[in-house]
């Protein structure tokens, strides 16, 4: 059972997707969501406490998380980042190992296409796990794309090697040192 | 007493500083490190539990943190967001007030001199505090000039309204509905 995630400290969208065999099962999905009053440290504590919570109910056992999108300007990463840390942090703290991918490799994953806008992902999501929802919170359906494209990692094997450390970290023995 | 802060994903530095009437005392000062070979997760889990140990351990009642450089490129700006955003909250469960100062603002409040390097900032922080650490950590020195530089606020009263939301926040009955 994949909990996916799409940040943010006004919005976070989750989504909880359980599979067996090649079935997949929306469990629970919504959003996280802090009024622009609260201080930021306020706002990070509702979505480490809201994250906790859902981990200690529904036991996820893997978290997905999109990457993180560095077209952005400094300021949109830096608030980005805050929202980031503290849901990587609970996911680390309720013991789930943690995946990351870019938005193009989820929309891949999902619609097929890695430029699709978010109503694309929306409608495929309510597809592929046989849930009619046209009034879903973009947020929420971009999370179950999250963890949709994980289950489907997870199928299809790992990914390639995206850098030599990865590389170097699964294959000691081909350092010649 | 406070806890400064100077956040990182590798280094974090902290200082914590009471005072008593004029007198500045150094209570605690160092750097959590984390090696780069582990996982974003892992890092932020120590930075969080780490300060969360320092809360419990010397009762700080308050948490200043340096604000983020908006003028490095979004890439530096995503990765301090993360190690800000566990601080933030670490603070926030800790039941401490969180205040931010601008590096300039702190500089200037330690050395009067906004563009000072970091080893003036340790050279005056150690003046300061009345100790001799000619090696203490850049990133320890950093910190504890954030806690001097909020005790220093603290006693010269408010700081100006920066923007119209926080004047709005103190003044509602300036607002004409």
């Amino acid at each position: 059972m994949v909990l996916g995630l799409d940040p943010g400290t006004l919005v976070t969208g989750y989504g909880i997707v359980s599979r067996t065999g090649e079935r997949m099962t929306l469990i629970a999905c919504g959003t996280l969501t802090n009024g622009p009053e609260l201080s930021l440290g306020v706002r990070l504590r509702c979505i480490f406490d809201g994250l906790s919570a859902l981990i200690e109910r529904h036991h996820p056992d893997q978290f997905a998380i999109e990457s993180a999108f560095y077209g952005k300007n400094a300021q949109s990463a830096l608030k980005l980042g805050h929202a980031r840390g503290v849901s990587l942090l609970a996911a680390v703290k309720g013991g789930l190992p943690t995946a990351e991918y870019s938005p193009r490799e989820i929309k891949k994953a999902v619609v097929g296409n890695g430029t699709a806008s978010k109503e694309q992902v929306r409608f495929m999501v309510g597809s592929l796990l046989g849930v009619d929802r046209p009034a879903m919170a973009l947020d929420a359906s971009d999370a179950l794309a999250v963890a949709i494209c994980h289950l489907h990692r997870m199928t299809t094997g790992p990914r390639p090697h995206r850098d030599w450390k990865s590389y170097v970290a699964t294959h000691p023995e081909r350092v010649v040192r």
